[in-house]
């Protein structure tokens, strides 16, 4: 019997982002992996093994997945939002190539989720609904003028620019420092969007302005969204305004 | 009775991506609209009006799905992938903006879905592991020129560029143009990955290399991933290989 391994992307939030195809895949496996909070939000299934962990045991994680699934067992890794946007299927494939070639021989599936950005993005409107990028803040596994030299290039090509991992309590200072970096590109006007743990309980969306927009807003649970000079705001009256980036560029560039 | 107005991403492909969320939203519309095949993926249900359209009237689609919410519906737009992405969220938001005050007083909700990046990303791996953009390679709505600048500014930064819309019969020589302008940027074995279709009977998945990607090989329901310079191949006996894109960047950037 071979080894099977999956890694499923739950969406974030409740179970309303989960796909048909994740829902079949969690409950074909016999062993769960994963950070623990995420494991919580899968249904049990009697004679269902899990194995819990922490958050930053990503490497460790996905070693201890494959062994199990090079036993010849169905194993799944479950990551929150896609697995493979700054979550776990690159930790897994990073595993595989600097494993034991047993491990290139299992059978390896990636089953997408919808990620953070996406569900930001839809309870705000459309802001990414022209050309745009995704950038982690954090500068663990990257040099700090990398994120830099990238924030730069996405803002003066006029890219909207999805912020992941914004803070943490390590990195403090990274958020305001790409905040004043946007500034010398985009107007003060700029919209910019606080999603904070979008599809739970304590879901929290702020829309304001680069000018005004504050770092201490933002916590590990925050994605933020910075609009380019064509994104938009709809005022409405009594509902909080819409956000969104037009399909049209009219135009060149400044 | 007031007007509900909810553009909902299907996904790509059949209904294994569909989530739950996109599902009750569905069945709970009283009128769908939309891109005829889209609306054939959606299941019958009695009683529900279907309204399809070409898939070049994205405006007058939105306005009259606007124009029946406004008149107390509960109305549906369905929308291949996710509908902020390249899809019908900012048309349906665009003509909000233009339309009459009525339009802005009704419950609009967008409904995420997988985008065809996360689908084709999935199926190959992890290539969009680390920092990506995502590029509408159509000209329709934007200068060429500006299309080559952000191409330029997304690859000289260590972006990996997910391209949309790469060509049309309208638009046949964009896409060599802009595999030659991203070669100036990255090496000639730099991974490129061909989706197309994917999540369809007829899905089709090609891995290669930037020196030997050719533009005839993508048509209009093709999503092309152009990697980085980390971005790596995990060779496999007797299978495709796995693309991922490494958490980590050592170092500066040349």
């Amino acid at each position: 019997m071979s080894g099977r391994l999956a890694v499923i992307g739950l969406g974030p939030g409740d179970q309303r982002y989960l796909t048909q195809e994740a829902r079949e895949a969690l409950e074909a496996a016999e062993a769960l992996y994963g950070y623990g909070p995420y494991l919580d939000r899968v249904p049990m299934r009697p004679g269902q093994a899990r194995h819990p962990s922490d958050n930053r045991e990503e490497g460790i994680r996905a070693e201890a997945a494959l062994r199990h699934a090079a036993d010849g067992t169905h194993v799944a890794v479950v990551s929150g939002g896609d697995p493979g946007v700054f979550a776990m299927a690159a930790s897994v494939l990073e595993a595989v190539e600097s494993g034991p070639d047993a491990w290139r021989a299992l059978d390896i599936a990636i089953v997408p989720g919808i990620t953070a950005m996406l569900a930001v993005a839809a309870r705000a409107g459309a802001p990414l609904g022209h050309d745009f990028c995704a950038l982690s803040l954090s500068d663990n596994l990257k040099p700090w003028e990398l994120i830099e030299r990238r924030l730069d290039a996405a803002a003066s090509a006029g890219f909207v620019i999805a912020l992941y991992n914004p803070v943490s309590r390590a990195r403090p200072w990274q958020l305001a420092k790409a905040f004043a970096l946007l500034s010398r590109h985009l107007l003060s006007t700029t919209p910019v969007i606080f999603g904070r743990a979008v599809g739970r309980a304590d879901e929290g969306m702020t829309v304001t302005t680069l000018g005004a927009a504050s770092a201490i807003e933002a916590d590990m649970a925050t994605l933020i969204i910075v609009g380019s000079r064509e994104t938009t705001l709809i005022a409405r009256e009594g509902q909080t305004p819409l956000v969104y980036t037009p399909r049209a560029v009219e135009g060149a560039m400044a």
